[in-house]
């Protein structure tokens, strides 16, 4: 694809390094920009590079900070008996939305030894010390239900046990709204081991 | 939505102003790029801002292009008895693809009286110009096949009477590799009264 002007060219190249951006929708982005949204495009241009200089990991919770201990972790509103281990920032988002207070750990991944991701590469010495700090009364394993988000808090588990800490793991059930009918076997039997008594 | 992070908050906001890119989106393209893509994100920046300053539109085809004139219309090796016309810089490069190898002039919209666009909206006065400069001997009208598009043409065809250029307007028909069950009729209509004869 030759676009007649190597800067345009470049720029639907750098597009491409969004997640889920293809050769046509950079194309489209660059031109809609350059058509309609030349403001939009300086405010996201100078926003990009702020935000790639200066923002990095929470010292304490590894979460996204422009600042050093980020305002989650320094928030006195925030309950800090309670301590929440996710994988992605994405997870500090969605935990967010259950009404949930307390601190958050962001391991930023899981174990993944093939993969060459350790215990340190995921950043379990910090949560170690974090623990010493805050010594919450209760540790929420938030890792996705996978095969290694299992093994990730099943490690955790072991680690934190010299700290003599509660740890709990979300439920496993039928989602709200959807249908049993569609629900695999595996969740239904979860749901069923966890029924509740109602009257 | 609280990120606990103003500046990423601030980088979630921007990126929506890139087209088709939702909350959930922006936040999934913030979050890559702060963990994997930090030098993609800078050339990014670095891309956005060059493009914004410095991409306008050529001086004579209306095309984007960092040059007074553009590549396209200083390049010898294009046919300049052949001008094509299109709605936009996208269309260039969909016609580029037939083979097609003469001129373009690029319109940015169609004539649309009831939102305030009108032929020096869309710079009809400048294909005049560079009609008289370049005096093809045929114009392709390659505007969509919608009511404004076959309306901007019509009137292109009007305007350029006075030069006495012949205007050609793209075949109608089944489109290759579609299923004629599925064509809508007056297309197949269009392809019928088109057909050819082949042996």
């Amino acid at each position: 694809m030759s676009l007649f002007s190597p800067l345009l060219e470049q720029l639907v190249h750098a597009l491409r390094c969004l997640p889920g951006v293809g050769p046509k929708s950079a194309q489209r982005m660059a031109f809609h920009l350059l058509a309609r949204e030349r403001d939009g495009g300086r405010y996201l241009a100078n926003m990009l590079q702020q935000a790639m200089e200066l923002i990095h990991r929470c010292k304490q919770c590894q979460g996204f900070s422009e600042k050093k201990i980020c305002d989650l972790c320094t928030n006195p509103r925030r309950d800090h008996a309670i301590l929440c281990v996710v994988e992605s920032p994405a997870d500090v988002m969605a935990m967010e939305q259950t009404g949930y207070r307390g601190l958050y750990f962001v391991l930023h991944g899981h174990l993944s030894p093939i993969d060459g991701i350790g215990p340190s590469e995921i950043g379990l010495e910090k949560l170690k010390k974090f623990l010493q700090e805050i010594s919450p009364k209760e540790i929420v394993l938030a890792t996705n239900p996978t095969v290694e988000g299992d093994a990730t808090a099943q490690y955790i588990v072991q680690l934190t046990k010299p700290f003599q800490i509660p740890c709990s793991r979300l439920a496993h059930g039928v989602p709200i709204g959807g249908e049993i009918e569609f629900v695999d076997g595996n969740t239904l039997a979860h749901a069923f081991a966890g029924r509740e008594i109602v009257s």
